[in-house]
C-alpha cells in the first residue's frame, strides 16, 4: 500500500426505501439533494467525479444526475455489478482519489422496485430457475443439513433484522415479527419463506469521498476507508464448491482486514449482505466472526441481548434492497455508527466497522473496513 | 500528480467490426481471447481487475467474461457512459493501478450493432429527435454557416476516413468513396448524408494496462498513459453554448496535455471521435490542432498529402462505431502507432499520440496522451 493517500468519507444523504413508482433520474436526485442539504459547506464545483451505481437500463445517468445537481465533473459514468454495484463504486471512488485523479467523488446509488437486476437471466445452467430465491433455497437446504440448523433457528435472522429496522427511519419495513410469523409466512420453496427474503425496492443513497486534505477540511468527524477486499470467483453459483460457505467472501474479508491491519475481533459493528436469512450465518462464518456452523449461535445471542452489532440498520431483510443503493446505504450506516450518530441503533464504542456486500449467490464479494 | 505510479499498456486484442448478430457474451470473449493469443506470456492469474465497457443491458457481464476467460479478478464491474464508455474504463483502470489496488487490469469493450445506447432516449427537450443525427445536423448547419464551409468540403472527412480504413483490417468499411459519392448518398437531414455518419456495429476490443513494473516485465515495447483529461459539461447538448465548438473537449484536451507536460504540436498521431463528418474539424479546433474555423483546411491538406496523422484506422466513420469498444479500439490504434506496428497506416516517427473520445454531442469528453 505504498504511496497511497488516505481516503475518507466527507458526507452522505439517504432517503426512505419504498415501493414508489418514480423515474430513476428522480430517485438518483433524491439522495443527492439530501446530501447537499446535510452538507451545506460542500460546493458542487469541488466535485471531480460523479459515479452512479445502478442496474437500471437507462444510459448516461451520471451526466444526467450531474446536470440536475449542478455539477460539472471530470470523471462521470455508471457502474453495474448487480447487488455489489454500490460497494464497487465506492472502491472506484477510492482509487480515483488515491491515484490523485480526483480529490472529491460523489457516489450515488439508486434503483427502482422493478430493477432488471433482480432476475438473473444469464445463467442458462439454471433452467427456469432464474430468481435468486432458487440459489438461496439451495444454500438453505445445504446449510441446514450440514450444521443441523432448523427452520425455527434460521427464522431468527429475519426476526432480529426486522426488529433492528424498526429503529431505521429509512427502512422499507417498520413491522416486527415473531419466529412463528416467519414460519407461517408464504412458503416460496421447500426452504424459503417470504419473510426470509429481502425485497427489491425504490431507494437511493449518496456519499462523498475525499482525499485526506478534503476530508479533514469538510468533516469534523471523519471516517476513513482503511481496508478494501474484493473477489470474483465465477458468475455461476454452482461453481462455488460449497453451498454452506462463501469463498469470495472469505477472500475479500481477509484481504480487507489485512489492508486495514485489523483482526476480525477488532470489528465493532458490521453491515452484511443478508439477501436471505441463510446468508447471515454463512457470511458471519466466512468472514470469521464465528467458526463454521456457529453463525446461528452468534445471531441468537446478539438477538437475545439486543445487541445491534450485525446489521444495525436492519440489513437487507429489514431495510429493503434497492440493488445499486444497498452498498452505499450499508456504508452510510457504518459511517453513522462510527460517528456515534446512529440514534437508537447505536452500537456503543464503535471505532472500527465493516461492510460486506456481494452479488449473485456470493460469486463476487466486496468487504470494506472503516475507522474513525 | 505526486505519488503517482506510471501506468502502461501491456497488450491488446481486437476483432473485426461487423454487422453480425452474436450474443454480447460472445462478442466480449472474442477480443479477450485474441488478447491472450497475442500475449501468451500473460497468465490469467495475474489479472487483478476486469472492467467491461458496454451499453448492453445485460447485467454482471464482468464476472461472466471473467469466468469464460478463466480469470478470478478482485475488481469486476461494467462501466457505461454511452460512446465514452471505453475511455472511461481505461481511466478507471489507470486509477486502480496508480492507487495500488491493482497491478494488471483487463479492459474489454463490446457492443452489438443494435446497442440501446445508439438512441438518446432521455433528453425530452428534443421532442421526437432522439437520434444523434439531429444534434449532428445542428452542429453541421451551425459550423457551415459560421465558417463558410460547404457540403463539398465536409464530405472530405468521410472520403479521407474511408480511405484510411481501407488499411485497417478490422474496419467495418472496406470501400473508398469520392466527394461526389458522399454528396449523392442518402440525405438524412438538410445537412447530413448517410456517408457523413459513423455506423453502430458489432465489435469488441480488449486492452491490458499494468503498473510500471508489470508493463516492463511483459512488454518489450511499452507505451505509457501519461496524460488524462475528462470533462462533463451537461447531459443535454442544447446547453453547450456553441454549436461550432466543443467545450468539454477543450477542457479535457488541455487537462490531458498539461498532465503529460506536452503541447498540442508534440502530438504525432491522434484518434478523434468523428461520429459525423462535422465532428472532425470541430474537434481539431477544440483540441488546438488548428485555429477556429481552420479545421477543414488541415483535414484537406492531410488528405491531399496522404498523411494519416488524424484517425489513421479510419476513425468512427471508416471503422464503425461499436459504442463500448470504440475508446479501446482508438487506444489500441495509437498503441500500435507508437510501437511502429501499424502496417500501411503507420505514421512515421510517431512518439506521442492522443486519443479523443466523447459522448452525446460532446456533452462529455475524454482525452488521453500516450508516449512510448
Amino acid at each position: 500500500m505504498n504511496d497511497m493517500n488516505k481516503v475518507g468519507i466527507i458526507g452522505w444523504g439517504i432517503t426512505p426505501f419504498t415501493k414508489e413508482d418514480k423515474r430513476i433520474e428522480t430517485v438518483l436526485l433524491d439522495s443527492t439533494k439530501e446530501l447537499f442539504k446535510n452538507n451545506p459547506e460542500i460546493n458542487q464545483k469541488d466535485i471531480d467525479a460523479v459515479l452512479v451505481s445502478t442496474n437500471h437500463n437507462s444510459k448516461y445517468l451520471s451526466p444526467i444526475l450531474s446536470e440536475m445537481a449542478g455539477i460539472q465533473p471530470k470523471i462521470a459514468h455508471s457502474i453495474e455489478n448487480l447487488c455489489n454495484s454500490g460497494t464497487n463504486s465506492i472502491v472506484s471512488a477510492y482509487s480515483y482519489i488515491a491515484s490523485g485523479l480526483a480529490d472529491m467523488v460523489l457516489v450515488t446509488g439508486a434503483e427502482r422496485y422493478d430493477s432488471p437486476g433482480s432476475i438473473l437471466e444469464w445463467d442458462n445452467s439454471r433452467g427456469e430457475y432464474k430468481h435468486p430465491i432458487f440459489w438461496a433455497s439451495i444454500f438453505a437446504k445445504s446449510y441446514k443439513r450440514e450444521y443441523s440448523v432448523s427452520d425455527d433457528e434460521l427464522a431468527i435472522v429475519s426476526v432480529k433484522n426486522h426488529k433492528q429496522a424498526k429503529d431505521n427511519p429509512n427502512a422499507l419495513s417498520n413491522k416486527t415479527y415473531t419466529v412463528d410469523d416467519v414460519l407461517k409466512s408464504k412458503k416460496l420453496t421447500d426452504d424459503i419463506r417470504l419473510l426470509d427474503c429481502s425485497r427489491p425496492c425504490t431507494g437511493s443513497a449518496s456519499i462523498i469521498l475525499g482525499s485526506e486534505e478534503k476530508t479533514k477540511q469538510y468533516s469534523k468527524n471523519p471516517v476513513w476507508v482503511n481496508g478494501i477486499g474484493q473477489k470474483t470467483t465465477s458468475a455461476g453459483f454452482t461453481k462455488n464448491g460449497s453451498f454452506s460457505s462463501m469463498e469470495s467472501t472469505k477472500r475479500a474479508g481477509s484481504m480487507a482486514l489485512k489492508m486495514a491491519n485489523k483482526k476480525i475481533n477488532d470489528i465493532d459493528v458490521a453491515e452484511i449482505h443478508d439477501a436471505f436469512s441463510v446468508c447471515e450465518p454463512i457470511i458471519l462464518e466466512s468472514l470469521g466472526f464465528s467458526s463454521e456452523g456457529k453463525g446461528m449461535s452468534m445471531i441468537k445471542e446478539l438477538h437475545q441481548t439486543n445487541n445491534f452489532k450485525i446489521n444495525p440498520r436492519g440489513g437487507l431483510i429489514g431495510s429493503g434492497h434497492p440493488l445499486g443503493a444497498t452498498g452505499i446505504a450499508q456504508t452510510i450506516e457504518i459511517t453513522q455508527q462510527l460517528q456515534s450518530n446512529a440514534d437508537n441503533r447505536q452500537v456503543r464504542g464503535a471505532n472500527v466497522g465493516l461492510i460486506h456486500n456481494m452479488s449473485a449467490a456470493a460469486t463476487s464479494s466486496t468487504v470494506l473496513v472503516l475507522e474513525k
